[in-house]
């Protein structure tokens, strides 16, 4: 940012701007934090300079001056020119060897290198200054007639493909040189480039220029000076070409970024035996482990390595060819681990037994690399342990929990073309399974000891057992947030969802995939790859993970699993440092119990209505639905209280004092009955009446808009029995639980609050349950009353309602369809399109829209502390689990977020990761939200009086 | 307001506080403006005084002792006895009688008077202070023992039930006086009280006393003051009793008002043949007529003319028997109306030739009434014509609008039991006609000039056609801004809607209404009372309103029209005050003409869907939604283009330069699909593909919650070819109706726009289209671009979005559906339970939520215009008809309503009254709006640079 600011000032007087940075020698005149002038491959040279590696010396041109050229119509600085000229005469002073020289070339790469690594863009130009009359200097140099036309037949190719615009834009379209080179390799009746003899490719220069000069109509430029400009033009009219901007749409780098160039001495791996190149991680990327990786060739240069027309070696042998430079190698690798403290990924060149530094950069490396490099460089003293977390992605920390398969065998069976389809990675993890097409069917093959997958159009709260039951769940329809990807994800179900391509008949049960013959029956196994989305035909075999086998199934003690360590490890970490606290969403007391085995400190949101499915509660509940009067329904309601009580008491006793949200009832009603003729028949038997009653009980119930119709509080307010009925459950089972010495803290919340009134209307009931339930058992329990901030509205008047609730819990999964006028459940036809044109940049139901939806998140965050001060505050949509999201939640200042049970470490992660970042940045976060505090001070002060009376009020209240 | 202040101030220092306000002689203690203070009776008695009416004396215990009873646990202040002696002191000397005297005492009258009127309080007692020694002085005085006893009785009786509770609470029980009184009259052989003798009422006081004695177990008090005191007490207390509290709750009246106490002396107007009472009118609350209208009786107390037992005379009868008092009620009635302005209720008494008035208010009336005496008034010089408009409710207009029935017919009609059922009164008027139950019966029935009432369970675009052939449309589901109702209030149809209790059966053609026997068949006649929802039996004959004869049928000329002439009166006053414009909604020319024969300066939302329900453009339409390929929907678009632009052609035609705002399409597309297998079969016959194809498309669009999917701008980004053949047949159409010299504006409206790229790449599409046709054609023409504000985002992001809309159009019927997370279509279930339980004080869909949906409105100007000062903003949600709703988009500061034709004149008057409000309150509301600009004034400057030059741009754009 400092920097930035010089950069605007130099620009208006441009004569004493540095455009040119050089390094070689001991000292460089750039350094690795001047990434935004020199590019991340400039400043990098600078340092290792600086750092007394052994680098080819050079210089950069900066980001400046290309900015500069799109600015002027193309055209460079004056003094750049200049600067140039003194920077190659600094590089042939150190290299003893001049720039167009006939008998002692300077060579030199000419590479591009923006502040972030950009594919698309020209990559290099090696061998630069080579002209008819230099290659014999060279040859004299080096003693060596093949080497030197080799690497001018190279360059001439280079500088036509790229500088000269002769390389094709379509894979359909031959390269001219390569045409000539298959020609050329046909009259002699070789195959391989090393084959060819210093005359072939001396005869390949002479064919490659005529070319050029054949299609361009210009003579190919003899002029060094000439080249070089050609090539520092080339690097920057790249940046402008089509596959450049594309990439800088896709990841955000903005257009004013620009491009440094890099000029450099060239330095030969293919100068004979003791020369060589090659490239290196300083740690293994894949699996994370601490030893040096990498591979390299001998009398090679870099696009040797890569091309694999020649197999390198494993770096560990070159111990036995070039000890020196081995060794030499090993010394480095060390030097910039300490410097960097990273994994870095290096290039290095021997020329003649010489070891040259090319490029180091921090390495990319796979999760679980990520997680062990970060864990490893804490223990070896290398970093501190906040910045280990800050080098964790939250999400990462998947590939320590989920089930796996042997990846060999999914390889295997993938090159066979098993993959049938791909969906949405909505429960990651891998399952495989016999194929069912219902929920019964789930259960029953359960229960036999068959592993299925349950294949669905869409699920809906009926099939839950089902999904209980089965390996993973595979949907034809429905988004990320889907009932199937939530439930999904709550029960740690591998989940791929959506899979559009998917046709499903259930009559046949048997399922076909769009524009492919096969048909899968039932009982069928196939595979869900969750992390990906695949669905892949066959059984793929499968493990749990270590961390899984210690926590959940106990199969596995801690002391014989190293990952498990490790994740405990990170978890300790996190916890030390954030301040959120993360709590899970569960409704049974097995989620519960897995939950708290995942660090959750609270249960945020319990959903009433999953419980209506179990066994023997379905039938009562649909009874109160059908019931056509009060009494019906108080009759059902008293069957639902026992059962009801029993659910909240198992939760209760799991998690032991621990906090316990628990929302009243929120869905539609109709969700409880079957839509088609033979369920209707069925629980009309059931329940003794008529089957034309059920239809047109559900056809009465039947919403065009079911997201904004009769639901949540809603349900509530008409039918003020069902919500006392909850009530009456929850306090009893708090009762009971207390009675076994357990501490109890239910927190009751009411859903979908537009409006202060429907609140206190619902709070009113709740508490004459409570104080009735007290009178009746003689045993006082604390409870809070509060609501769930998921419509606009809520959001909008927070500060009135917050007189009455004592905790909001942001529903953001309504929250972001409400305010977005987007249904999660419909928004696959047109969503992914929007993502990917990046109207939304990110899915706003993986992702909070902190502009949209945050901003009523924050509106409510404000008013309802003005309201009521340290009223507690949390989340419990999806988002909760989302570490983006996390860190937004963080930034309000909310108490809480809430999470299924699998995201829970995740969570804890992603809060630890917010609250560092807040402790860099100085705690400007405290400080801005401190100065908002004081702004409304003389509001607060004046309110204060009001809520004192209503908080002693709500005291006694609790006491009664 | 000034006068609490003093309240408060007198609190601290009781004994300064005048408690009592005298009134009679030459000048009153009080005056008319103090109802506050002294009540609505007590104020206007004071005032009568001090105008020099004959006004009985006494005075008012003031509201501010109410308050004082029930702040001192139901005690007096200490000086308050000490102010009554006086006053009634005061009392006796004018009167010449005395308080408690056997010989010549003073008897009084007791009333309530809140300073609003309110059923449920104590009314009145008359005749106190008899005893049975005052009774002997009252007879001697008046020398009439009957008139005497019948006065005591009266008083027993009334001081039993109101002051001792003795009025039966319900219906069921019985008045123990009326008890013993219908005894007397069986023992008496007689049925009239008339009919008792002075010995007959003699005995009733004394049974009347004994049951007094039995039922309370007290002696009925001798003591006049006893009495008074009771009386008083009686009055502050029915100001907590059971029935004032609910009316003070249905009518937001607070409860801290508390009640006065008037205490009058007794005038009698049953001493015989020179004596009398009566109520009146000065003018005729019915029809507004300007002639006194009102009803006396001679030798009656007040309750004898209300009781109905004796049948009362035209006030004009008063002039044959006693001229005197009538001269002078039609001197008083002139002198009332020129001091008061209004139209005012009167009861006076004439007590032996001598005439008193007892109370003046200000009258009730029709609306009917309300607008001819608020025209008359102005003509006559009474009040200016502003007063006059802030007379008329803006609803109360669709009196002089709709197609009336026959009064007398419909009353018949109704006692003979002929009302069906009551829906939503969504569509005003009345219309008879016979029932059609599909749009091509109605079509088809219409054509053979039959009237048509078309019933359906809810209506769909499907039925457009049928909707404008029939009368009226009645539905068994659906709001109040369905899709029948909006439809029909569109098209000036009468409508109700969701009328729940309807059974209707497609297959038989017929309906049943819940728990009744009829069965109301194809072809039988029903009528429609779109003004209360009322559903009747038969044949009930309207006629169209001299409004829609004049301006809409021209059947009738203007000068043969009063009531037109003063429909003309109000609209032109209405003009001249209000700043904000008022446009409608239309999308047919004929609909326009009409719009603008009431008004309308512009369209401010044409829905272009309804258009491709016409003849011939559904086929294409439906073709267009078919198409499997860019290449395939082209070709359909193709066909669309040219019908659409003749649409647009009429349109332009009749606004003839007026703006017109077009939205591009915005209903989800399986709107235009059949949604039976039948239909569906038809179209796959139409457009040559199979069944299955169309079954599959209308199965593939179907949505969960079709009003959050995928419509709106969604359907442009995904289907671009859409916008862009819409935009064409605009631009196309500007450009024809411009070469017939015509002036042409348009604005093209993008709905549901929740992000600014949405918008961005709408508006892209439309340019590139405008600039494309002005090149083919060599024509220019400006245009604007903006969109709809009606997602919770799009409101949120207003500032941003401003940077490309050039306009804003408020919809407020989606915004209220995400805003409260409440769908229109669905929230019959509890919406109507929400309003009477006043959760919402009225229906959100009829009247904006000021604190929910205002805010973002509020929060959406202020952002739209700090990025783009003088943004157009507009209102096209069906609240742009609602006064209430105007009167918020006129304080909000919008620069149009937009409504449907028949609203126009109404929001005209509330935009009117809006200005005039603004007016009186000082121009307030400018200057907060002031204020707040100032506020933001160094922002706006920093920002005015941008806007210049984004204007500029845009300017550039419309010159291109």
């Amino acid at each position: 940012m400092g920097h930035d600011k010089k950069e605007k000032k130099s620009k208006k007087d441009s004569s004493k701007v540095k455009y040119v940075y050089y390094f070689g020698g001991k000292k460089a005149d750039g350094e690795a934090e001047m990434k935004s002038l020199l590019g991340g491959k400039g400043a990098n040279l600078a340092e290792m300079v600086n750092m007394g590696l052994p680098v080819p010396p050079g210089f950069t041109i900066t980001t400046e001056v290309c900015t500069y050229y799109y600015e002027n119509n193309r055209t460079y600085p004056k003094s750049l020119e200049t600067e140039i000229k003194e920077a190659i005469r600094k590089i042939e002073k150190e290299m003893g060897a001049e720039f167009g020289s006939n008998t002692n070339p300077l060579l030199l790469s000419v590479r591009s290198g923006a502040r972030a690594s950009m594919p698309g863009m020209m990559d290099t130009i090696l061998n630069l200054g080579l002209n008819d009359a230099a290659v014999e200097g060279l040859i004299a140099k080096s003693g060596n007639e093949r080497f030197a036309y080799d690497s001018y037949r190279r360059f001439v190719a280079m500088y036509g493909d790229v500088v000269l615009g002769l390389k094709p834009q379509s894979k359909d379209d031959i390269d001219p040189f390569e045409e000539i080179l298959e020609a050329k390799k046909h009259a002699r009746g070789i195959t391989l480039d090393v084959d060819f003899t210093a005359q072939d490719l001396k005869e390949l220069v002479a064919e490659f220029k005529a070319a050029i000069k054949k299609i361009t109509g210009s003579d190919f430029p003899e002029d060094p000076w000439e080249q070089l400009w050609g090539s520092v033009g080339a690097v920057f009219n790249s940046w402008m070409n089509e596959r450049a901007i594309v990439y800088r749409k896709l990841n955000n780098i903005p257009e004013e970024w620009g491009t440094a160039v890099n000029i450099q001495s060239m330095v030969f791996g293919n100068l004979g035996e003791t020369s060589g190149t090659g490239v290196a991680f300083t740690r293994d990327a894949a699996s994370g482990e601490n030893y040096f990786y990498g591979e390299f060739l001998m009398n090679a240069q870099g696009e040797d390595v890569v091309a694999g027309t020649r197999t390198p070696y494993p770096i560990i042998e070159l111990k036995g060819k070039d000890e020196k430079s081995y060794e030499g190698l090993m010394e480095i690798r060390e030097i910039l681990e300490q410097h960097y403290r990273d994994m870095l990924d290096v290039e290095f060149t021997i020329q003649e037994g010489k070891l040259y530094m090319l490029q180091c950069r921090v390495g990319k490396r796979t999760a679980f690399a990520a997680i062990k490099i970060a864990v490893d460089m804490v223990n070896e003293g290398l970093i501190k342990p906040q910045e280990a977390l800050m080098r964790i992605d939250p999400d990462q920390l998947n590939q320590l929990l989920r089930p796996v398969f042997d990846l060999k065998a999914k390889n295997e069976s993938l090159k066979n073309g098993s993959l049938l389809a791909k969906g949405l990675n909505a429960g990651p993890g891998a399952a495989s399974g016999k194929v069912v097409f219902n929920a019964e069917d789930a259960v029953e093959w359960k229960s036999k000891g068959e592993d299925v997958i349950l294949v669905r159009i869409e699920t809906s709260p009926e099939d839950i057992a089902g999904m209980n039951a089965a390996e993973g769940i595979l949907t034809a329809r429905g988004g990320m947030t889907s009932h199937a990807a939530l439930v999904a994800r709550q029960m740690g179900k591998v989940c791929v969802a959506g899979c559009g391509s998917l046709i499903v008949d259930y009559k046949s049960r048997s399922f076909k995939v769009e524009g492919k013959d096969f048909v899968i029956k039932e009982g069928d196994y196939i595979s869900l790859d969750g992390s990906t989305g695949e669905v892949i035909n066959g059984n793929i075999p499968t493990k749990p993970s270590e961390v899984i086998e210690v926590l959940i199934t106990k199969t596995l003690d801690a002391k014989d699993a190293p990952v498990y360590q490790m994740y405990k490890q990170i978890m300790d970490w996190a916890d030390q440092f954030r301040t959120l606290k993360v709590r899970t969403n569960a409704d049974q007391p097995d989620q519960s119990a897995n939950a708290i085995s995942f660090g959750a400190e609270g249960i945020g949101l319990c959903r009433t209505e999953h419980m209506f499915f179990g066994e023997g509660k379905i039938q009562p509940m649909r009874e109160m639905i059908l019931a056509d009067s009060v009494e019906a329904r108080k009759i059902a309601l008293a069957k639902l209280l026992p059962l009801q009580r029993e659910d909240f008491e198992g939760i209760f006793r799991v998690m032991d004092g621990k906090p316990v949200t628990i929302r009243t009832i929120d869905p539609p009603l109709h969700e409880f009955l079957p839509h088609d003729e033979a369920g209707q028949k069925e629980v009309a038997k059931e329940l003794g009446v008529t089957a034309k009653a059920v239809k047109e009980r559900v056809e009465a119930l039947h919403e065009f808009n079911p997201m904004l119709g009769f639901r949540g509080c809603r349900l509530g307010l008409i039918f003020p029995e069902i919500t006392e009925m909850q009530a009456r459950a929850i306090f009893e089972a708090t009762v009971n639980v207390k009675k076994e010495g357990k501490s109890v803290l239910p927190e009751v919340m009411i859903p979908l609050v537009g409006h202060v009134k429907e609140l206190k209307h619902q709070e009113q009931i709740v508490r004459a349950t409570a104080t009735a339930v007290m009178n009746e058992t003689g045993v006082k329990f604390d409870y809070l009353v509060g609501t769930m901030i998921e419509i606009p509205r809520g959001a909008i008047t927070a500060g009135e309602i917050a007189n009455v609730a004592e905790f909001f819990s942001f529903g953001t999964n309504d929250l972001t369809q409400t305010t977005l006028g987007l249904s999660r459940d419909d928004a696959g036809k047109f969503l992914p399109e929007y993502v990917s044109r990046e109207i939304y940049n990110v899915d706003p139901f993986v992702s909070i829209d902190r502009t949209g939806v945050g901003y009523l998140m924050h509106h409510a965050v404000k008013e309802g502390q003005d309201t009521r001060p340290g009223i507690k505050l949390g989340i419990c949509g999806e988002h909760g689990g989302d570490p983006a999201s996390v860190e937004f939640c963080h930034s309000l200042g909310l108490n809480y977020v809430s999470c299924s049970p699998f995201r829970v470490p995740i969570a804890r992660l992603a809060a630890a990761r917010a609250a560092i970042k807040d402790i860099m940045a100085g705690g400007k976060a405290k400080k801005s939200a401190k100065k908002d505090a004081k702004k409304s001070d003389k509001k607060a002060k004046a309110e204060k009086k009001n809520k004192k009376k209503s908080d002693k009020k709500s005291d006694k209240k609790k006491k009664k």
